[in-house]
């Protein structure tokens, strides 16, 4: 257990988080610092590794492409044994793609789609069979919904990520409610023989006042890094490897799977983990669903979107306008240029606009007016799209069948 | 969950057996006196009912039919709301029967035959359709098979209790592993909601080095008691009731399924419970099939149950000839007058024996040979209806399908 550490705790030996720190679970990502999480500590804290320039520079070799904005400018920053699923792609061997998400009520926000955006990047550049997980179990087991509404939500927002831009040849999406059978129940019990209650204490941070399926379903997170959890998928083909790409608070998840994957004898996932967009406010924490202010969702028309930031898109600019131009503006902390660091695809553009920014040439309302351009952009796009998303559309997504690769 | 008394430990504060007890849980049964189990004991213990005999003669009334033997002698000894079953089948309305079993390597014992036995008894009388559950995950779980060891395990078994005689047009059999499913899933979900892991530590006993999967599994077994499990088998009927007819040990899974079922408004499952069969060296502990010369298999042959009866089983007789003529045998210890008390169907018979070996007019030699020549019977029908059991048979009672009643 000792490589993957497995002890590395995100809470301390009283199941409390470390108050020093930044907080970043599956369940909550909060920061004390403007700035944000501390990227290079939870780096540290977790024991993955940081995301190197050369690794951009291989990936952009091997897909003959250019990296994707977000890789080259770090929003994806850290990995796991990213190197392992380069070098096998790089013997002409297949690996897939595994992400997913929590259904939330309502549409998904900007937040909801950096992992989408990028994981269709690597969809398109790799040329690579993708499975994505809703796990409407979970949103039942954590909150107060029926089953029911659990995977409507899943449904809706299976619509919405479609809209990112995927291919159903290429393609599996799945609710856990909806797809459990034979093979992934199996994975799930496979990897619950190998970690004890006490282990799923230690990285989880459960308690014994938790529902027994808080502590189940972990396993549930972790069966489809495993080929034959989906064998009408790939053809009945084991041992296909898996990267995930996703945001960072679920590395406790993976870090389990690592764990458990050589004791049952499949490969360990490998793993691409993105910082978070932050929420209007700032970054001291995400963008969240449940706070309508904190987030643009993909359903904003251009007038909320642009009410939303020029209202509460947090501000590196100075209170004058004269202090502005004489100090300059603080972009690592304004909201706007987060934004245009996530979605602007122009590099000589975004860094034009940090020099005028942080010399107090540009100032906070054009700053604003750029990063409103830039993410309405991205969302009409994405409505365009949704508008042809039908029940048809998702069941052709959701229906078990091989895909569109020789397996 | 007070009326329950979902916190009626089977084990103590910290976690061990009470050692002046017996021990009865799921995985062990032991007890300190040649009687075996004190089950007026247990029946405090666990905060069940007494099976009275105004339950025997009503179950009579309401079949038609004379009760088991097992049931009018007090071997299924105990119950859960029993009457709110039978209540409800005098209303002419349907309910269903739930049993299963941990598969074993190997084929099954004596003692496994009991609750199906009875459980064949019981669906003829009532004529009601019944589901059998193969625990192929707890199997894996538990001990030290591959799935697909603890799947064919299963497969054998499965055949042997077919043998009992279940009719495939009542009868709906299935391994967990083969058949979980979406309904299933979302009722073992749905339980794992409702229970706390400080719940499952106190009903089960389970400890921090005990693996994921043993906490999660007891929802598994829950499941199966709620008809939404089965919607082809039930015709999509929702909230049929069940009856569970079991050996006491199960106990535990069904406190916390009757303490979890209103929360999640399905019916509470009712239970009916048998007593042990002893091994044949004594009431101490139940027959195990992990011990060959514990019990008597339902593959031995007339020789071998001839010779293990004769060479193993305990005897309540004297040391001698003369002092047995004198004192007379004990037939609360004796293992041959279990076997005949559970097997033979002749309430006059067995009472004359029981005075005749009590009195020191039959001697232990004699008793065995009667032993022997009704468990040989009863085995040797179940060999001979074995012989006519193949995978197409098997194939015919695990297919979901709708089971002949009027749904």
């Amino acid at each position: 257990m000792a490589e993957e550490n497995i002890l590395n705790k995100i809470v301390n030996e009283n199941g409390e988080e470390n108050k020093e720190d930044d907080i970043v679970t599956p369940w909550e990502i909060a920061s004390s610092s403007e700035k944000g999480v501390d990227y290079d500590k939870l780096i540290a804290k977790f024991g993955c590794r940081k995301l190197e320039k050369d690794h951009v520079t291989r990936i952009e070799n091997l897909t003959g492409k250019k990296a994707h904005p977000m890789l080259r400018r770090g929003m994806f920053f850290a990995h796991r044994d990213l190197d392992i699923i380069l070098n096998h792609f790089e013997k002409g061997k297949q690996f897939f793609l595994y992400t997913g998400r929590g259904p939330s009520s309502g549409s998904l926000h900007l937040g909801h789609l950096i992992p989408f955006m990028f994981t269709k990047y690597l969809q398109d550049s790799f040329n690579v069979p993708l499975i994505i997980q809703m796990t409407d179990d979970e949103k039942f087991l954590w909150k107060n919904n029926t089953t029911e509404e659990c995977k409507k939500m899943a449904h809706e927002n299976m619509k919405d990520i479609i809209a990112v831009g995927f291919d159903p040849k290429k393609t599996f999406i799945f609710t856990n409610f909806e797809y459990m059978c034979p093979p992934f129940y199996e994975n799930v019990v496979k990897v619950w023989k190998v970690v004890t209650n006490n282990q799923a204490r230690s990285i989880f941070g459960f308690t014994g006042e938790d529902s027994m399926g808080k502590s189940a379903f972990p396993a549930v997170e972790a069966a489809p890094c495993f080929s034959t959890s989906f064998p009408q998928i790939f053809n009945n083909k084991k041992d296909i490897p898996c990267l995930i790409p996703c945001a960072i608070d679920q590395d406790p998840y993976f870090r389990m799977t690592r764990d458990a994957a050589p004791r049952l004898k499949y490969p360990k996932p490998s793993l691409i983990y993105s910082s978070f967009l932050p929420a209007l406010q700032g970054a001291q924490t995400k963008m969240s669903a449940s706070d309508a202010n904190s987030c643009i969702y993909i359903t904003d028309t251009a007038k909320q979107i642009k009410n939303k930031i020029n209202k509460f898109a947090f501000s590196g600019g100075q209170p004058t306008i004269e202090e502005h131009r004489k100090l300059g503006g603080n972009c690592d902390v304004d909201t706007s240029f987060q934004f245009l660091k996530f979605f602007l695809e122009d590099d000589e553009k975004l860094e034009e606009i940090r020099e005028k920014y942080t010399s107090g040439e540009i100032l906070t309302g054009e700053l604003k007016a750029m990063a409103i351009d830039v993410v309405t952009k991205v969302v009409l796009e994405i409505q365009e799209r949704r508008k042809h998303i039908t029940d048809e559309t998702l069941n052709e997504f959701t229906t078990p069948r091989k895909l569109d690769f020789d397996f």
